[in-house]
């Protein structure tokens, strides 16, 4: 396993994709709703122009349900993609990561030479990241809940952090009911979110950034005024009026995460880490046991995230998504069958 | 005119698409091929999973149809996005641009903080870029052919340019019956090449370059893996092999290239220069002549591009794009009428 491989490995060596059922990356189950794959087929012949290079309904869509001034938005091709921007616009020297945590946040800070010094947070500590530990930075960057241990750092707990900027990762906020640190956006936060893994539309890339005012211009001028696709751009716009999908979706999570604990609580030999959002850190005694499991999963053509390339982390432990009735009850007969 | 403003302004202030001629944007007027459409309609569902990080079917189409091998290829989207990821990662403190050109090379230069410094070509001496000249620096970024300009520096001249390393953007070539550079790649020469003006898929963003192994490797590292998104690739892969479609499209511009300059030269009191590409260069006698030009042509939904925000250039100067003989019978209808 590469070290920055990620999850939602579909494809086979031809670059075709394989028929899996695919735990491995957190996307939202309840899939492109019919709203967003109307609003996409609808366009398909708008890709023959640039897409607004202003993305002025995609920003008022976003203002209005975020509550944030499109002077604070940099909207990005996915979430990923503002990590490398907003390092290469701000230079830190020295960056903070908590780990294990999404390797992006790493892999784009080593494209900028910064020096990285890890947080480790530990398993016996449900991952809880220690805030009186002495530590100075330039940036720090958070998950928020963190991928892939589902630690929620408090909006109170985010305000003590005085020794560093802070680069807030909070893509997949919307699964869950609890408050956004967007309003404390300012010189020192900056908050990032994914529109991807909520709407279902990975393949798309789409995200935006709330940003003090002046980096905000800063970022927008350090990338070309197309990086957001104009299916993507109206398949934003679609989705994020759609309020009922995002109340369907909180419902379908908080059923299932509840399915999800009870049934995992069953399975002998097997820890896992309450989870926050639609997926679930499981630990197995030994690496060995844990890579069987995958293995014998993808007979099932099932897939779930190996973590041994997490720093913090080792081949123990497994991620897993969160997914529909019907798919987990197929994980969990495949799992109490192993 | 904002100073880094490009054409094809076909939005509303809402953000809805008005219903324009666009001259403005230089897209292959044979639009998105059926093949094209037909890959993005059928892939549609796709787009719930993350696009394939490795991006192999659509690398083996590149690397077969431009004989390339995979190794060079770094896949962006859309060619602007190179231009801030190079520099980023090569970070040149000097830069040379010779304009009238691109203008997101300067703005990409701009958001690196490198000094910059103009080659100015002059209308006079149809835009030929003087290499005789003394000057010295670590990058000098080429449109080949040139836009707004249509300049093409040719392959001997590239060879001779010993004092800075050189990125090519070769954006418009297949429209061209000319060799491409991207047999000079080296530690020295870059080339980037934009697939959505040819495809006629800018909405889409799609583009790649060819680079020295091991900045191949360092450029790759320092973006995310998903910035081609999955339609992107899917209808890349079904535009390249389409070999038609390439034959058609310079079939089409060899004709209407001839159209265009006999009707061009029965205007009077309008210069233009020759054109290479898919686009020609208009001069009329003064700024305000031409902006009624524009004003007129606005009038009757037809937008050509103002090129008053071009360095090098100022009001008198405007650029058309080569559309269908039937779009180009409506321009030049609306012009012998003004």
């Amino acid at each position: 396993m590469q070290k920055f491989e990620h999850g939602g490995q579909i494809y086979n060596a031809d670059g075709t994709a394989g028929d899996w059922l695919d735990f491995s990356a957190n996307i939202n189950p309840l899939g492109v709703s019919e709203k967003v794959r109307a609003a996409i087929i609808e366009n398909i012949d708008g890709v023959k122009n640039y897409p607004d290079p202003n993305a002025t309904e995609l920003k008022a869509a976003i203002s209005q349900r975020y509550k944030v001034s499109a002077e604070n938005l940099v909207l990005v091709n996915g979430a990923a993609e503002f990590f490398y921007l907003y390092l290469n616009v701000t230079r830190p020297r020295k960056i903070l990561i908590p780990v294990p945590s999404f390797s992006e946040y790493e892999r784009a800070a080593r494209a900028i030479n910064a020096e990285i010094e890890y947080i480790f947070t530990r398993a016996e500590e449900n991952f809880q990241l220690n805030l009186a530990q002495d530590f100075s930075a330039d940036l720090i960057i958070l998950g928020r809940p963190n991928n892939p241990t589902g630690n929620l750092i408090s909006i109170d707990n985010l305000k003590k952090i005085s020794n560093a900027k802070i680069l807030l990762d909070e893509s997949f906020i919307d699964f869950l009911e609890v408050e956004s640190a967007r309003k404390l956006v300012s010189e020192k936060i900056t908050v990032v979110q994914s529109l991807t893994k909520i709407f279902a539309i990975p393949g798309l890339r789409l995200g935006f950034a709330v940003v003090e005012k002046k980096l905000a211009a800063k970022l927008n001028a350090a990338k070309d005024v197309w990086n957001v696709n104009f299916l993507a751009q109206k398949a934003g716009v679609a989705a994020l009026s759609d309020e009922k999908f995002f109340v369907d979706t909180r419902n379908w999570l908080k059923s299932e995460q509840k399915f999800f604990i009870e049934r995992l609580k069953k399975i002998p030999n097997l820890e896992f880490f309450e989870p926050t959002a639609n997926f679930v850190l499981l630990k197995f005694e030994t690496p060995e046991f844990a890579k069987s499991v995958l293995k014998k999963l993808r007979l099932k053509k099932i897939l779930l995230r190996n973590c041994e390339n997490f720093v913090g982390l080792d081949g123990r432990f497994l991620r897993c998504a969160i997914r529909s009735r019907e798919e987990n009850l197929k994980l969990f007969d495949a799992l109490e069958n192993i």
